[in-house]
């Protein structure tokens, strides 16, 4: 399952492609030049078709692309075919805001429990999400397979409850903590920090650099 | 004020050098080498060394770096030595999360107004911060000569607000919308798309890709 070829900026344009994609299958449309899901979704031409060639043969030159097939063919690369359950660390403001978010609708991605160690909300279903304390964390995610795990609690004890997660079995952290965390090489950190977000693009805007 | 030899690579690293010089600097330390700032912050030292080399000359080879200069260097071009203010548009759950949110507890960025439509909030102070009606935005966004906006509403809505927000001379967009939106060269939109970063971090899980 190694095939390192595929860029990481290609990557995460994936979801991208598959979105419109479902958006244009839903409106009937069958075929869709690169061209106009270039317009679409503000990307260069010249990356969507390199980013396809990393695929294989998606298309016919001139024809464009059956949007199904390759809604489909995108859907199965991201697993979109299957339900992955996440699990949610921290149901603070963020963290309640994230157990009430529509992933896109995918129906695919669903956060199957979280934790939390206030006691008002602790052993109670919240949006109807299941919330654990925080010391049966581990047992749940062992007992419930969960890979992947969301962390939005103070940036202070993010480290040692990723230590937990890792022992637990989780191998991918969507990290919404301002903390940089390490763990084995197995396991992806992915960071959002809103304040760096917010200061990148003050940076950006007082710098006169040109939009994407 | 054009200085586009600095990749976007190296910006998006500038808040994380700020944030951990400024976590030494409250803790009393004045040195730190670049081997010490790599562990902290998990990024490679002959980075950090070529990041900081397109800002001239920051340290002294084997002496490392004076933690106090290079906090007020960093805060100094992130803008961090005066107030931004922003606008929120869009008081739903996430919305409501960003009110509160602790932007580092940085102090020179605060959301200094919200829009919304709902009834119920509008003409309120939420978490200190007035909610205004939408159709007084571009108005407000003028008056308090805003140039940064959050974007959290629904997809649908979010390119007719853009165009609002650009009349109203906002130079800069921090989506989290799923929609792609397109804005004039001069106006920078940064998207946060929680689960493109989900299903990234899924692709890559099951890809076996290494981290970071």
């Amino acid at each position: 399952m190694k095939d390192q070829a595929i860029p990481k900026a290609t990557v995460k344009r994936l979801p991208l492609y598959y979105r419109y994609l479902r958006i244009l299958n839903t409106a009937g449309k069958t075929k869709v030049s690169s061209t106009e899901l270039s317009d679409a979704i503000q990307v260069d031409s010249a990356t969507i078709r390199r980013d396809f060639s990393y695929f294989g043969e998606l298309g016919k030159r001139g024809y464009g692309y059956d949007v199904e097939d390759l809604m489909n063919f995108f859907g199965k690369i991201l697993n979109d075919d299957q339900l992955t359950n996440v699990a949610l660390v921290g149901v603070g403001n963020l963290g309640s805001a994230l157990l009430k978010f529509k992933f896109h609708q995918s129906n695919s991605i669903r956060v199957s429990c979280a934790f939390d160690i206030k006691e008002d909300i602790v052993g109670r279903i919240v949006d109807g999400i299941p919330v654990y304390p925080m010391d049966s964390m581990v047992e749940q995610i062992k007992l419930q397979h969960i890979e992947i795990a969301i962390l939005t609690i103070p940036a202070q004890e993010a480290q040692q409850v990723v230590d937990q997660l890792v022992n637990a079995g989780i191998k991918g952290i969507l990290n919404f903590t301002a903390a940089r965390l390490s763990a084995p090489d197995n396991v992806i950190i992915q960071s959002v920090d809103l304040t760096n977000e917010l200061q990148t693009l003050i940076y950006f805007l007082h710098h006169n650099y040109e939009a994407q």
